[in-house]
């Protein structure tokens, strides 16, 4: 959209209306504008307001708009984040933009910065917070709420206190309320939950949020391969992690690439972009199809009928193996089913797919029979029968498989197996009806 | 699974086990279990550890944990949970049982249960703790540090604090880091938040949690008509809310209803019944694609060679419908399209289909002209153009015409706009073909 010309009044009535909203309001009503009216929207918010909305915007968004900005309020605003979300953010940015504002932060701040960048892109390292309270043991619970008063304005959760030994090895947590409610001599060391769970800065970061999830933490301690505590994950971090990993599976199984920002912000060609891969790719595994039926021309020409019902098999037995596929990858991004358990999945889906395709099968063939004849019917039916149960297995084994060779299952989802499914599913077909009409 | 004689041996070995897991350990292993032998290693568990493991349990395994276990053992698991978790573990249950344990509940919990199971399903009330610590502004920060010191073991959350005036209606809020880091003088009513963020009692569960998670919140007070605070919704209840959200919508994307529970914990019947429906109905409305079939028979004689690119076109058709819908549905469900959005979504995917149409019509004019001929080509391309664009319209129309007339926009989802394209885009395709190749 080009830039329109805003009168002065105009401004005023926006800047007083943005003064009406807390924060997230403002936030809100920022990620519904097209591109080139934000940047101008939220140079309309005072200092303190536009920091608190900054904090709540996207990456992409907060992106775009250190694009448009002076640098040396960029530079206030990338200032105030947690060194996590700047971690995010710099991650979008032009290498040449982010050593300019690295250079810009305060030293502690640079060298928090720089060490979760040093991290994996989607590791537990990369999402936790540098910024956390420690205690010892050997504390008292009054020792340690002091600690807490000292030190709680600067760490990014005062509420899940990791415990570590004197070379900063994770011991224990405790919950802050556990600290108030104990007596104020008590040592940590008693009321600590020792079987703390705890991750590697290497773990991925949806297992991270997913046991944040199971457990109901409020942070989850994150430490290096020697047990010795780097960071903690706090759970508004899980949430925005499993909102993403959301966002990718339903997308994929959709056909498509997230688009990682909200629906009215993304350009006509970001949208088409996220699609058009997906789309091509698709379209030329589905030249199977083409092949299958080419080779089966003299069939087709000699019963027409047979073709009525390509579209109705082909598609059924695309939604079965759909249903399999979205069963399975859901199920391994949960931890429900894991690599060793291929035989038993296989052996469920296949059975599932059987009582499918029979149900199926057999509703369809008295209609069929009706309509044409006996001969098709059982075409039609038997035809079911095996789509069905071959879609189970294919939707089912394909995920599994592309974990073996280490490629994420979400990447071979529903539309994935659909297109295979309906290459085999044809074959199926026509196999069948030779045989049963003896052509 | 039939009930396997479990030698004395094993049974302790499995004890054993269990002592050197922590509770979460234990309800993961639990959760893999077969329903039968579920039962029998939940009760080799010590009473203190069976309740950890109780509460981390899905409900669906609560549930049938109830149905297994003696009432004197039930009473005391239900009894220990919050009366938000009671309340969604008494949804599943028959009404006979419910009122034997309600009655069996000390008279506070029983009160408090019943309160929450009067208000709708998958509302905010539903899933509110009405266990909370309420602070009023006059009070000075060392008066209620003193009031979560004494209340605190039985509250919910005691990090996020709703501040009400003396008919309870909400005036605020302050977060205990806040009160901890302040001077004990101070007047709660100086350091609360009085913007805060509340929902309504009847507020729908999905945009409870959707705000929890947009401003980064621990907890959310709950609300009634009069702006009375009746409970907090808690981070973690959020969290489930969403996954059960998640697993819902993405169910639904690839043609099944949501299990509910994990994988291996379902039977083949039950994964079976998840998905026979859709397949069922889906499969009843591709009979439309026979009809158009049937109806340009003639056509389909007179050129063979039309049918070979009939599962390309209407699969390509299909996903790009699937990647409209998919798109549409989350954005609504994220609030980032609106009822308002109509015309403005339409036109965007109309151009996003278009756009798509074009660039697969182009890429296919020439290999299909030179495998075929020039005509057909045509129809091709042509076809491609036209279906995707229209395939974009339909899947962005339907989900939000689904919530005009009150229906749920996750169902109108991808399969079922893919059916819908099929027939439509059969039709389209023979149109183009008689207009053409002159029919």
């Amino acid at each position: 959209m080009a830039e329109r010309p805003q009168p002065l009044d105009q401004m005023k009535e926006q800047r007083e209306h943005y003064l009406q909203l807390d924060p997230l309001g403002v936030a809100e009503e920022l990620a519904r504008l097209e591109a080139a009216d934000r940047a101008k929207a939220f140079r309309l918010l005072k200092k303190q307001k536009a920091m608190a909305v900054f904090q709540l915007l996207d990456t992409a968004h907060q992106e775009e708009l250190v694009s448009s900005l002076r640098d040396e309020q960029v530079l206030r605003l990338v200032q105030e984040l947690d060194p996590d979300d700047r971690a995010r953010l710099f991650d979008e940015m032009p290498a040449a933009v982010v050593r300019r504002l690295l250079a810009g932060l305060s030293p502690r701040e640079r060298r928090l910065t720089a060490m979760l960048l040093g991290f994996p892109e989607e590791s537990a390292g990369r999402i936790m917070s540098p910024k956390f309270i420690r205690l010892v043991p050997e504390m008292t619970v009054a020792d340690a709420l002091e600690r807490v008063r000292r030190r709680g304005k600067d760490a990014e959760t005062i509420y899940a206190l990791p415990v570590t030994d004197e070379e900063l090895r994770l011991v224990g947590a405790v919950e802050l309320r556990d600290l108030l409610l104990a007596e104020p001599e008590t040592r940590v060391g008693e009321i600590m939950n020792p079987e703390v769970r705890a991750v590697r800065v290497d773990e991925d970061q949806e297992k991270v949020a997913r046991l944040i999830q199971a457990a109901d933490l409020l942070a989850l301690p994150v430490v290096d391969t020697e047990n010795r505590l780097v960071g903690v994950v706090t759970v508004d971090d899980a949430m925005d992690v499993l909102g993403a990993e959301e966002e990718e599976d339903l997308a994929r199984t959709g056909a498509a690439e997230p688009l990682g920002r909200p629906y009215f912000s993304a350009s006509i060609f970001r949208l088409a972009r996220s699609r058009a891969t997906w789309l091509l790719l698709l379209a030329i595994a589905a030249i199977l199809t083409v092949k299958v039926l080419s080779a089966f021309e003299n069939t087709l020409e000699s019963v027409v009928t047979l073709t009525l019902f390509i579209p109705l098999l082909i598609g059924t037995g695309g939604n079965a193996g759909a249903q399999s596929a979205t069963t399975i990858v859901r199920s391994m991004a949960l931890d429900d089913i894991r690599p060793g358990d291929l035989v038993r999945v296989i052996l469920r889906e296949g059975r599932v797919g059987l009582l499918l395709g029979t149900m199926l099968g057999g509703l369809s063939f008295v209609p069929v029979w009706i309509f044409t004849d006996r001969a098709l019917a059982l075409v039609i039916s038997l035809t079911l029968v095996t789509v069905c149960t071959l879609a189970s297995l294919v939707g089912s084994l394909m995920p599994l498989l592309a974990r073996r060779v280490g490629v994420d299952p979400a990447v071979v989802s529903a539309p994935f197996v659909s297109t295979i499914v309906d290459a085999t599913g044809l074959l199926v077909y026509f196999l069948i009806a030779r045989a049963v009409l003896g052509l």
